[in-house]
């Protein structure tokens, strides 16, 4: 895939617009830290999202995953792209925590492009390499499989198995 | 650095069984999916964590974080290794809030073994490796900077930067 | 204010169908707990949520938070009353990571109804009722007292002054 | 039970002194806003915890649940008293979501007792008044039983039948 993740060129800014724009409707007072969220989502259609904080920090909910439960909410579960933009520069990257959202309704070709201040000012990465080796739906077995699992019973999941080298264990014999 | 990281042959083995015995103090009756942590001090000596579940999902703490909190909460806020243990194979790896966590402690070259069930399992990558590009404390301009920015300041912080390559949107003017 | 808390039969009779509604739009793959939730916002207007579940559980966004992160980006932050619906009987009540959100943007006079399975099962209590002295954005001082606080200059904040009672540290001197 | 909640005045006033004294473990680089959490323990022993901040503020330990995954993890899964303090005047609340997570593990008759900055200054409130018809365990049917809801079979849990009042829209017919 080229450079421009397979989107137009109108795409590209509207994605860039949305992202900064929806920094307005923020809700930052502890941290002063405003995000804007842009989705294009697999129909076409935009959604925007922006962080939500609380006095009890952990409760706070970032710009990316606000936007993400709404669009999923609406019935939109695939992305063609996620915009990301702060106040500051060079441009903030998304959280462990909501790379980690992304993964349960995205592959890894999704890219996410992350706005800085400055006219112009990207950075743009998929969500593959931002999240390597991720954690995901398929690493979890299913429930019945976990009971049996801890009763003696062995599951393979092959999801990081192509990422497996040798353990520096062996060598150690 | 070796391929072991900086660590003894039997430090990486004593990795491996305190992560493997961890799980034995998990509390996990949602998921059935037991996961383990050993931690390795910078003052040489060991912590251990399992994942703590809640009937509320967004509640449960993981191991990694219970491991680590303790460790902080003791005073020990810097780390040679972590070991993940879980009983299915192949091994799972922290799920991006861990590495998120685990970030704000370390820098990218701390070494997180990955053990699944078969003996000798074993997966090895840095944080660095399993969260490039992280949003860290330096992403995050002080609280007076903050304040500054939204009344139209402009502070720069260098986390990303090196790694900022010329935007896709520049070519399409 | 009376059992109907301001609300008229048709507003009443609205949030049950949609909280119940909502129910379609979650994903809830782990738990196999559907949780619907309806806001009718203090314009009127109606938003809905449901639960987003993570193969990480404390990544998952609850009902309630979800349907609050998109009436409060859609500039919507008071509201008239919520409703919550499960496929369980009694009905459930909401987690304390959503109470403590809802917190966020309310007083403690939202009702909160919560709808079981039977036809006209339903529990309603006020967010004060299931939140009593609840920690708020006024039990935070803010950012500048809290530096004078560690400095050793005193703030006093007078949100639960009015629940306290003797110690019982008072009485064994 | 009494005032002391079946605590000796010796036992109050090391959870007062070690609350206190947790303060300063915290990592709150954040918010500035130290808590420190102490636990007596089933077994008579003590446990401590303080809150653990991240640059990603959802990803923020506060210092309760730091403190009973520290137990737990060392097998003592029941308390006697647990005990919070702050730097502010008056004392702070424990935030929805650790009310949450204390629940998981304590009926609602366990005492916890609220410290602020000036001498004897303390608040006490037992869990089931601060977390109120609370979600726990039991409103969880097992996963079994949940698959079967979703395909039309309904379980009954009898958490919250005892609170339940009718419901205003019974008089609404």
């Amino acid at each position: 895939m080229s450079q421009t993740y397979g989107l137009t060129p109108e795409e590209i800014q509207e994605l860039s617009k949305r992202a900064a724009a929806a920094k307005d409707v923020s809700y930052s007072p502890y941290s002063n830290f405003r995000v804007g969220c842009a989705l294009l989502c697999e129909d076409g259609s935009w959604v925007i999202g922006a962080n939500i904080e609380n006095a009890s920090y952990p409760v706070t909910i970032c710009a990316e995953r606000t936007a993400l439960v709404k669009a999923i909410t609406e019935g939109k579960k695939r992305f063609r792209a996620i915009g990301l933009s702060v106040d500051v520069s060079p441009p903030a990257s998304p959280c462990g925590m909501c790379r980690q959202f992304i993964r349960e309704f995205s592959d890894g070709s999704v890219p996410i492009f992350m706005y800085g201040k400055e006219v112009g000012e990207c950075v743009v990465r998929t969500l593959g390499e931002l999240l390597p080796m991720s954690f995901g739906p398929d690493d979890l077995p299913d429930r019945g499989a976990r009971s049996q699992i801890l009763s003696g019973s062995l599951l393979v999941n092959d999801n990081i198995a192509g990422l497996c080298h040798t353990c520096v264990l062996e060598g150690l014999g």
